[in-house]
């Protein structure tokens, strides 16, 4: 059958800077064993707060890949 | 423990000719893989238009399969 | 009043053949006790799976009909 | 600005023989008058009930495509 | 009648940047033919990855604008 | 293709009497430019607060027509 | 057993006045052949357009009542 | 037809103790009068507070039973 | 800083004559503690049956405004 | 105006032990502030894992009240 | 790149005995292979009944763990 | 009781820079008032259009902090 097929998984991304850092923070570390990416979600976007201030940004994001 | 424990994967399958045809192919391809499949959830339906035409059926299917 | 009131019911339905056929499945099952049937809404797709093929598809529907 | 830009607009398809007719239908109608359409997605599933058995399939579906 | 009527359209929005500068290139497409345009909403964010890498941000939007 | 299609658009209702009143307003405002208008949904109903008081009611509504 | 047990039925009451007329209008059918009723929820409101103008208003609501 | 076909009736169990325990005298009370009851999903858990501390335990299930 | 910040809090709003009055109720009484309301947004409406009749509208709404 | 106007807040209780008690937790906290408590709803169950075990019950409840 | 992230896998837990077992067995089972686990979220509650009876509760969850 | 408690708060902030700069604005505004702030969750994202450009992000972010 030759209709490719996607995997989605679910990842959440940090940074200390910005929730688009967050985001490509994810998609690196997927990068290391997933290939074929193909597109990503954004699920959900929270933090950690730190003394009154924004400490990291978390950000869900459902990553799609080409199963070979 | 005993009680059996399931868990739940995300694909997304296509095809080129209808939605039914698109989730029987998610199914086939987590079979080469996964074993005790139990059921499967659709998640979101879409697809691509080339055209004017709807060219490729997408189906997000959550499929649960017993861990072992 | 005559302004018409309808009632709306939850049905599943099933088929080992498509979901177009567990719809209709659900709708017939319906008919035998329930008269005035005017709508139904698709409120989930889901299905089970054996031998690593879908082996039945189930159909959650909303059937609305006139009260008299 | 040479980022692409696209505008999603909803439709309801109408068939009385399956959900995929009436899906088609819609991009069908929409290709009228739209042109570089690139996907869709299905918002809801209903349909029209007459005597006791499904009469109408009604797909309402968001079509995207490109701004020029 | 005096009370003013708002439309809403939907947009996506595409960068290479940013999901900022998606929304901005949304909203400056639409300012093309649209006037009057009062507020935004973003209803999702996903993109596209390539070669491991976030290859474009896809910012959707409902935007907000008087009839007159 | 004989299968009647249908377009949803999206209107924002206001009045400073009533949601009523809004909604209504907003189906009069789109019967000025669109013809075989059939059905509205309420997706939204909130407003504006000026010294204490509601100062205009906003009702957000889908307007189903027919596509000739 | 002494804890009360409540079960939820779902109607859709229509008016060519008003919301809280079609509201009004299912519980008063309900009453009918139900006892104990307690509670309502609206959960989707919605009406038909005819000439441009609305002509029917219908509110789907969840009615609760003790179960003896 | 040989296809199964189930009901889905929705039910609020109380209960001063637990929201388990709420939700069997929910099932217990259906089992009355519903035969071939089959499984059952958690919809809501509230509750009432009296003098500060919970007083009752309320929980909406969803009974799906086959119908003969 | 001077970009305003707004505070949402959720009230519920009840009378026995209409959603809008229980609505206004709700404004009302915020109106004794809270300054500079900026808008509102029904969240959910509902209510109490007693006798087989409407007894008693209840809206919640959540209200918004600018911290000083 | 003798409509009662009920407050609903948002409190997380924790507990080491189950959700139940987790959620009788924010309920007793509340208490010593908070007078007229008159109902809680179930907005979100989670908790942390420490060494490969449960370790504390996070229950998301809003709690509703009579505003004076 | 320094920034932890966080891998999140969904399982349904099973047990004869409540939902709070449930969970921790589908814990205890992703113990197995998963480590540096952070924390779960349900996600849904059903269950299967039997003979009119709660038979077996069903507890899906997400579960978080960080990716070396 | 020992466990710890949390309360969660609804802010929106506002800037005419960036949504991370508007949510930045909510927690520092926050900060003025509130202590143990722990978390933040993004709930909303909009904003205002002013002659065809973004002219003001918005953010709604409920806050969480502990309750001594």
């Amino acid at each position: 059958m030759a209709n490719p097929v996607y995997k989605k998984i679910t990842l959440v991304g940090t940074s200390e800077t910005s929730f688009a850092d967050a985001a490509a923070s994810a998609v690196a570390k997927a990068s290391e064993t997933v290939h074929n990416m193909s597109w990503f979600e954004v699920a959900e976007q929270r933090g950690s707060i730190v003394d009154g201030k924004i400490h990291q940004y978390q950000v869900t994001v459902q990553i799609g890949f080409r199963v070979d």
